[in-house]
């Protein structure tokens, strides 16, 4: 969710779709949620409030220094995992649902074109290790923020069997390639972002214009006003295997064409 | 479309669309028809006669040496229009639809985090200069072949209005943001692959893999094989001023959900 | 130069060597001067009365706003020649120097691992169109602000010959291979920094340091205290062809070890 | 080292430097010793015989696919220390001098602008874990391997105190700020090539110029000929400490002026 535009989005609509599609698990990725920038502790809290489960982060993660220490205390708030040892926070968090399921939420970046943390394939292998999916967990939702589209496709890949979903992040731009893998993970290259497409990722689209084609800034990026869309990734697991059986995209109001998932529409 | 798998099925199932769609015109990327790599002047001929009634290109354009000889006969294969001055080929070209329109179809590449071409927003200014659309031509066609979202988005803003569509190619993976932008622009962040989805970007997973997690290669990449997907955006102009007034995903065969323009279908 | 530091031992040192060495032409290039982040004009006109005649800049040009002002006033100002056509300021600058000599000074921006601005080879090829060396300047100075050595050492080759010197700039570290180019361009891949070498290119250790280790800064870079080396190249050129005849490294002062350009030592 | 020009002057003139200077060891590094590409098992005895007590290799490690296997039984071979585990070879390997020192050669690779790999700064400090220079060890050396001159700077400062030298090497151009850093590791951002600097980082200037220039190539990579020069460091250490008392640049030969460390010329 991208600044105000995309919060407002997301907090007048996701009560409903919990209700309407009595949504076991909702997981955001607030690392754009203030001002597009980071995300604060009260922002935190409404997003929260109005239905997540977990909020994700990544590259922006800590723009707002107060994440640094409240992320502490912010149990279901999940930083990307292969930070250095000893950041702040966590990078998989342990999610109770609703009705008593027991799901990991992960958080991995990816590398390429990227500030180079640690191998996030390596990072989720050891997030991995000892919780398997199906037995020590119910589901395992994975988002993996990365800029490239191999790099998510080979993590998709990588991490097939293993986790109930991976969903990439970091792009702003919903990606219309859902679809289970072969080993039962429920895949999606970009969720997409929530805030108005009209603008540039969300940011009013004056200044991102300017700098591609003048090459010299001429102020600060602000969150594009204008009708704002809800994007994301709908996935249902076997509750005995914890992998994916249906997969499907949804698209909210703004900009986009509508996209609800079938199988929790009455 | 990446390799064998990518031609077969735009050359198996293309004929069928011209025909149960009434195209007036077919543009086909085909960057990474050879093997994945470039494109040979056979090549070019196949994907002209499946029905194809222009060619562009991208960062892999001359990857087959002999594009550089035969680009120079081949009226409708249409390169990145900025590359230096004195590059083979032609980077917007004019095509005669079935129907006796004048289109006017360019290749445009972005530079973030590709290799720096000359100013793209400059040279399709200078591309469009007196080529006033729905006076001088009926229809103008930008691929603008570039890495990230940011530069896609901004170059559709920047060309609002001006152009029938902006259709992003080069990730790969068609995203699901199509739509048409206040000036009457259809605008899509990528079309996606015509290929293997069950890969990485259209090749084989195996050595994406292995150079993601070992860092160290073992071979080449070869096009992946299995159920391929044709992958494209639909658009429907006004005659009277060459701006968009339809704009629908195509999604057809392979891994991926199927998207059919409503508007084409009888 | 970086920040006070470096503009200390440029005002304390440069008057000096004006007059020791006798020296025609002084170009200084200014894009950190301001606390490690662009020029200001007070700045700008304090470098000046220390006795360069030119001050170049870089991909830091524009970080004070106030720059795209002054520059057009400020005559002897020189920022990349291949940002966008309508920046302000100019990419070259006709200088008269105490002697009566004219030179011109450019600044070119490398694209490597760079923001892109426009090519660097075609610039330098319009700058220098119908300006002959020997006959229309009497010498040609070139400060070429790129980040890898590959860029720059084409650079220098693509220029021998046509400019009297070649002088990298921007990874504020003086490389040890000055020479003449076989068509008698004095070429040196970086001139190194003005600054304390005490620090990371010129910025205290600390916040460098903890991005590297932690991937998360605390604060702003900040210009290393300690002692300061002055860093430059000196060229003596022929007068009848404005080609270099001479060229030795300056480091004074700080940290490294000396040099002093022979020719110049009484 | 940079191909048979590179191999040349350095099989031809190391002989006699460590005669001359009393040499108790000799690192080279050999990343680009076969064509520019890479290294064989010949080559690598042949660096050996010519007295070099280690190897250390960067991003081209395995472009020779043959290291790969022979790596493993060439135990003074040494590639970068922070791929990912499993990866054959060592990134550090004992070495005992001719006058019976133990000596520690490391090799790291940064990941400014180069491929991520794991965390250089973790990796250096597991490597000297238990290794104290003075009491386990006699002398430490470390390749730091990598593009900017911001990180090879950050590492020199995070290792100043426990190795003996911190030599930067990637570039192929050397710099002229060899010091001893506060804590007594000698430091040096760059080494330097051993090959024709009549060429662009020791490959043959045609091919470079004209990617730059053009941006498609027409061939491949070749060391450039022409008079070579062998580049270096010259470190002398505290028998006590393991610090560095001594550093000076070694260039010799080919058309960068002559430098020999004083303190070793009789
Ligand atoms: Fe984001
Ligand atoms: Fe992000
Ligand atoms: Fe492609
Ligand atoms: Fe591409
Ligand atoms: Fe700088
Ligand atoms: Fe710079
Ligand atoms: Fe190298
Ligand atoms: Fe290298």
């Amino acid at each position: 969710m991208v600044g105000r535009t995309g919060r407002d989005v997301v907090t007048s609509r996701l009560p409903g779709l919990v209700q309407d599609w009595k949504l076991d698990l909702v997981v955001v990725n607030g690392e754009n949620a203030a001002g597009g920038f980071g995300i604060t502790e009260a922002i935190y809290n409404e997003i929260r409030t109005a239905g997540a489960d977990a909020v994700t982060l990544g590259n922006h993660a800590f723009d707002q220094r107060e994440a640094l220490v409240f992320i502490e205390r912010a149990d279901a708030l999940v930083r990307p995992i292969n930070y250095p040892p000893g950041t702040p926070g966590r990078g998989a968090a342990m999610i109770e649902t609703r009705g008593g399921a027991r799901v990991l939420v992960a958080n991995v970046m990816g590398r390429a074109f990227m500030d180079p943390l640690d191998d996030p394939f390596a990072a989720i292998d050891r997030a991995l290790d000892g919780v398997d999916l199906g037995r020590v967990v119910d589901a395992i939702v994975v988002d993996f923020h990365a800029e490239t589209t191999s790099e998510k496709q080979a993590f998709g890949h990588y991490c097939d069997g293993r986790v109930s979903l991976v969903v990439g992040t970091h792009t702003h731009v919903p990606t219309a390639d859902h679809r289970i893998l072969p080993g039962g993970t429920a895949y999606l290259t970009d969720a997409g972002m929530c805030g108005s497409y009209d603008g540039v990722i969300g940011m009013d689209k004056d200044e991102p214009l300017r700098r591609f084609t003048r090459k010299i800034g001429a102020g600060r990026f602000e969150p594009a006003a204008g009708p704002a869309s809800l994007c994301g990734f709908a996935v249902e697991t076997d509750p005995a295997t914890g992998l994916a059986v249906k997969a499907a995209p949804v698209r909210l109001g703004g900009d986009l064409s509508e996209a609800r998932p079938a199988f929790w529409e009455a």
